[in-house]
């Protein structure tokens, strides 16, 4: 099988696995005052210091929640609920589509929600954020790289944008953490989502990041996480993520460089295919992502012959993958709906070499009816 | 050591580790259209039918979450979202102390919060949720079992009164499940939450029961879980939840059986010490609990005492074993603030022998001065 669909998610690691088990066996309740307890509290205490540090926050800025899902809900409902906060809200157009939804729902409770366009190759346009600035706001929420199309965004000129105007800023960082290092206390934002799952680490866990002495309203009340977020610490999945954070920082720089390299060379291939587009391509963007589409085939035909050579791929967010309608976020890019609908996401990872890619692209190829390329080209 | 915090937190069983760590190796996203999602997909069904069986509920009626905490803000805050919902809200005195504390800061924006009475065994009064319902309510939210004393509450007849004035009823049976047979369907009521943890399975994954037909307010969006509830499936966490449940379905009865008996024995000799009182033990409980105060005894000094001897029990719930303050449980059940504040919960589990409580006994009776009781009274 030839995995390329790592940014719906990715293998747990063997040390992500062992961690998980010892972190089974030591298995006292972190709020205990006894021996298991405090056993169970120092576990805890180590991943929260590991996974703080590959984003470069304090340790007591770390929230660990049940994913980015959560971390996201909690940023923007809590931002409606600060005293005095403004029943408005302004998120980019591409944020991860269940984040998205229910933010427009909350147009059906009297809160304004502004979205921010993107220009051609997907970047949120600043512009658009000084525009929505007139108006004061709750929060200001942009996806630091777009999950479909991999584009990196402005989040250092759009948090100075909001700064200015005092408006709290979310970023919702889930498919660049550990794949590009992160520094939460030099973006300068107040709020930061990420979950484990995306590299290498288990489903289920994820951390919200608060700004230090920045106070900011529960979602789920008790005493667990300074009184943050209640619920008993999943210390199997959190001693996980620590290990999977622990993996990134030694490795993601290389990494990085590694990935960009053959996605290099894939897209140097697969731009020779006739009709082929890949979507933001202009942008700086993920080193392991590409969006394409093929004038002509829907990403149904182009998953399908994929699927029967083995190789895993996506038609976009594996959280809208069940739909028919074509990505919004290469709508508000302003790709046209045939295209869009047409859309194939390749995510690589850490298992992706050039031999993989090159049957990849050969398979692209022979559907157009081209010539295979050597492998040599994929570098 | 001998671990006696049970209600607290349990042991994962060896067939919850092991079907976690075959969960990590059957990594896909259960929304993805390929082969590992697919795979990944049945892996969650499968865990779906075998916890929801446990509860004797259909799979369709079962949304996985992060744990009990999220289950129940779900309910509570869902409740008060419903179309044209009262916002009004009755609440057992005696519910989780995070919860309630979450409930209770509602009043801050306006809700109604009504707390209902618990006689001096500590069940709820059904005069008391009577006398609430003169007036319409969002929800009735009480527990099957309180984590504390382990008194079981009036469910059913609760459910009848609030099935009468078309209040839906969500019941927190987090330390039910597991340890007595439950049933959903025959229960008549509307929500359920519990989690794994608190039956041998793992930390951070946990349940929300939720009627067939009944459409309740999502609180994280997205497509997972028929659109109620957003974010990946953590499905290590749900794996070792459905072991954990097929565990309990199968030995839950006798296991009920054996810990009754070895709990009576230790609640005869205990019975003995001067100064003890055991809370609500005139009232049907979990087989696996007692809550005891021994006057002019602190919580402080019994625990320290047991913890020397290397046994591990808890002041009260572990979530607000941090606090000095009395058990807000006790106190609704009319107990002096001053015994309340010695109380020590003692909850017995799967690991628990006669030969446990007997030094446990041995080291109570020592701190009164008392003779030790043979082994033999233990049961």
């Amino acid at each position: 099988m030839i995995y390329l669909d790592n940014n719906a998610t990715t293998r747990p690691l063997p040390e992500v696995v062992d961690a998980m088990t010892a972190a089974l066996a030591c298995w006292g309740n972190p709020s205990s005052k006894h021996a298991l307890g405090e056993e169970a509290k120092r576990l805890l205490a180590g991943a929260r210091a590991q996974v703080a540090a590959l984003v470069d926050a304090q340790p007591v800025e770390l929230i660990f929640t049940s994913g980015a899902s959560e971390s996201n809900h909690h940023a923007l409902l809590g931002a409606l609920r600060r005293p005095g906060a403004p029943q408005r809200v302004i998120l980019s157009a591409i944020e991860h589509s269940g984040y998205l939804k229910s933010a427009l729902q909350l147009r059906q409770q009297g809160v304004e929600v502004v979205l921010l366009d993107v220009d051609g190759a997907g970047r949120i346009r600043p512009e658009s954020l000084q525009h929505a600035l007139h108006e004061d706001a709750a929060l200001v929420s942009v996806m630091a790289a777009n999950n479909e199309t991999g584009v990196l965004q402005p989040v250092e000129t759009l948090a100075e944008l909001a700064r200015g105007r005092g408006v709290p800023v979310h970023v919702d960082a889930t498919q660049m953490v550990g794949k590009l290092p992160l520094s939460f206390s030099r973006w300068h934002v107040d709020l930061v989502s990420f979950s484990a799952h995306k590299f290498h680490g288990p489903k289920g866990v994820g951390a919200l990041l608060i700004r230090k002495g920045l106070s900011w309203p529960v979602l789920l009340g008790g005493q667990q996480e300074r009184a943050r977020r209640g619920g008993t610490e999943n210390l199997p999945g959190i001693a996980g993520f620590a290990a999977a954070a622990r993996h990134a920082m030694a490795s993601q720089v290389a990494e990085a460089a590694r990935l960009a390299s053959l996605r290099e060379g894939l897209e140097s291939v697969l731009a020779r295919i006739p009709g082929c587009v890949i979507h933001g391509r202009a942008a700086r963007r993920l080193p392991n992502t590409t969006s394409l589409s093929i004038a002509g085939l829907s990403a149904e035909k182009i998953l399908g012959e994929l699927a029967r050579a083995g190789i895993c791929a996506s038609s976009g967010a594996a959280c809208s993958s069940g739909g028919s309608d074509p990505s919004h976020v290469l709508l508000a890019m302003g790709v046209e709906p045939a295209l869009a609908l047409g859309a194939v996401r390749l995510s690589l990872g850490s298992d992706t070499d050039a031999h993989q890619l090159s049957r990849l692209a050969e398979v692209l190829q022979s559907m157009c009816h081209s010539q295979p390329m050597p492998e040599a080209a994929l570098g």
